[in-house]
């Protein structure tokens, strides 16, 4: 899920890459310096069998070019087989600091007791975004994302990138620092964007060598359900050139989903459901090759590194 | 999940009760001395939505009189809001130490680094009884049996007994000790039965206050799908005059029970199916009835508790 909290920073994001770079990230990568360029990613991966089966198929069909996993979630190991399975899926991990359903909950992967200002009363993390940014130490957010990319790794999975469960690691500067610092230790790309009225507190975490996005886009609750497919064309139609990132969120609108997302019908089992049907139609494909979207995944960025 | 290695440990605790009460369970409770009473008792709810919601309406249709559920597993919260919104459901704790499932995991309930006996490498509990019995450390168990307890009644869980995931606590004469030291600090009634063959290092734990079972009965791999009816109906007619537990598994055979029992037809998802199909039967209703049994729950044991 990516609240409407979420949504809210996201689109704070969007826009130019101010960074110096004398070539743009298009004709780095061998296309012309006009080039859109587009990741169709799926989040929340780990999160629910449904979720995990839904973005599976649709990696596999090539719908979507890149996904990001949620280690503390309890289908890890159904991905991390997938994962072994897969070595060429662009596969990498939405850090996650919150738990936001209310039927079904998860909490840290480090010892609770080294990181008590992540989780509620009740031990799981925080449910939502805002609770999560007023309550965590930065030392203690460093110590789980460590912990989340070491049992990643642990379970098989190599990372192409890292991203934020509903955005929180964006919700402070602080945390943001911490995202930036491991991202660059682990030799990640991650996802950001900056607006032009972002401020300078979080730009100054950013180097000359880091990947900026110049648009992400994450469908919202004022779309409405019969205006899906339309709502997604129109985002690639107005596609401008640079590197732009499409976030969904993939699952059946079955049993399973519709209990882990009862009484939360903003990014649940219905919506997610719409995402997926949208995405795996021929008639978005056919949007895409119509106006000369070049597709890309993280792992094409990550090439960029230094 | 009771693995094969439950049922033998199970089995192995069928027959009579040795304590020196002078009155039966049946007198203490009012019936006659010769009562049948029958406990029907859904295993595992929290492990699955599919679980959960066939193990409610098995409750609610009074198909089974008790249920215990698996603290540390991801839909605690969604049957924490059961138990609220039914006071009257006689729920226990299924203490669990293991994680038995190949695509969907947990963890324990007490902070990792002051229980590092009780998971495997992957930060999960252990897969199976064996290599759990082989590592645990007691003082660690008890530490996390406290601490699924406490989160339980914090949850809002009102617990009328308890009883071990997978039989653990049955494997070692010392982590028998630790659940009845704890039964006893809570003033819980808990599953225990004695064999001829008992060991006294497990007998001599109980107080002739605790209540132990006659016979508990289990359904087992060798029983083909096709006479599970017959089983049940088998073990009722064969009834005898004291206390027994049946001990059921409920579930839907749907997708999300089907992964995350994948590759593990023995108290599987369709296993489970013919559990609930079978329990909610008018066929073994019928059975009950003509057999005189008495269908009793864990609250009324808890009653005898001095």
């Amino acid at each position: 899920m990516s609240s409407r909290r979420y949504l809210g920073v996201i689109l704070l994001f969007f826009t130019l890459n101010l960074w110096g770079q004398t070539k743009t990230i298009a004709e780095r990568l061998g296309y012309a310096s006009d080039a859109k360029l587009l990741i169709i990613h799926a989040d929340d991966l780990a999160v629910a069998h449904s979720e995990d089966a839904a973005s599976f198929d649709a990696l596999d069909k090539k719908a979507v070019t890149s996904a990001s996993i949620m280690i503390p979630c309890p289908w890890l190991s159904e991905v991390a087989s997938y994962a072994i399975k897969h070595p060429d899926a662009d596969l990498g991990l939405h850090l996650t600091l919150t738990s936001e359903w209310k039927t079904y909950r998860w909490g840290p992967v480090e010892s609770k007791d080294k990181v008590p200002s992540l989780f509620d009363a009740a031990g799981y993390l925080w449910p939502e975004t805002a609770p999560a940014a007023q309550a965590l130490k930065a030392d203690e957010v460093e110590r789980e994302l460590r912990a989340q990319i070491e049992r990643a790794v642990a379970v098989g999975i190599h990372p192409t990138h890292l991203d934020s469960h509903m955005g929180v690691l964006f919700a402070r500067p602080d945390l943001f620092a911490v995202y930036v610092k491991v991202a660059h230790e682990y030799k990640l790309p991650f996802l950001a964007a900056l607006a032009p009225d972002t401020p300078a507190a979080f730009r100054s975490q950013l180097s000359g060598n880091d990947i900026v996005l110049d648009s992400v886009i994450v469908a919202n609750p004022s779309v409405p359900a019969g205006d899906w497919s339309n709502f997604y064309t129109a985002a690639i139609r107005g596609l401008k050139p640079g590197l732009t990132e499409i976030i969904v969120h993939l699952g059946y609108d079955d049993r399973e989903l519709q209990s882990v997302m009862v009484d939360h019908p903003d990014y649940g089992a219905a919506w997610r459901q719409r995402d997926y049907n949208t995405m795996t139609s021929t008639q978005f494909q056919k949007t895409l090759e119509e106006n000369h979207v070049i597709l890309i995944k993280w792992k094409d960025l990550k090439t960029l590194l230094k």
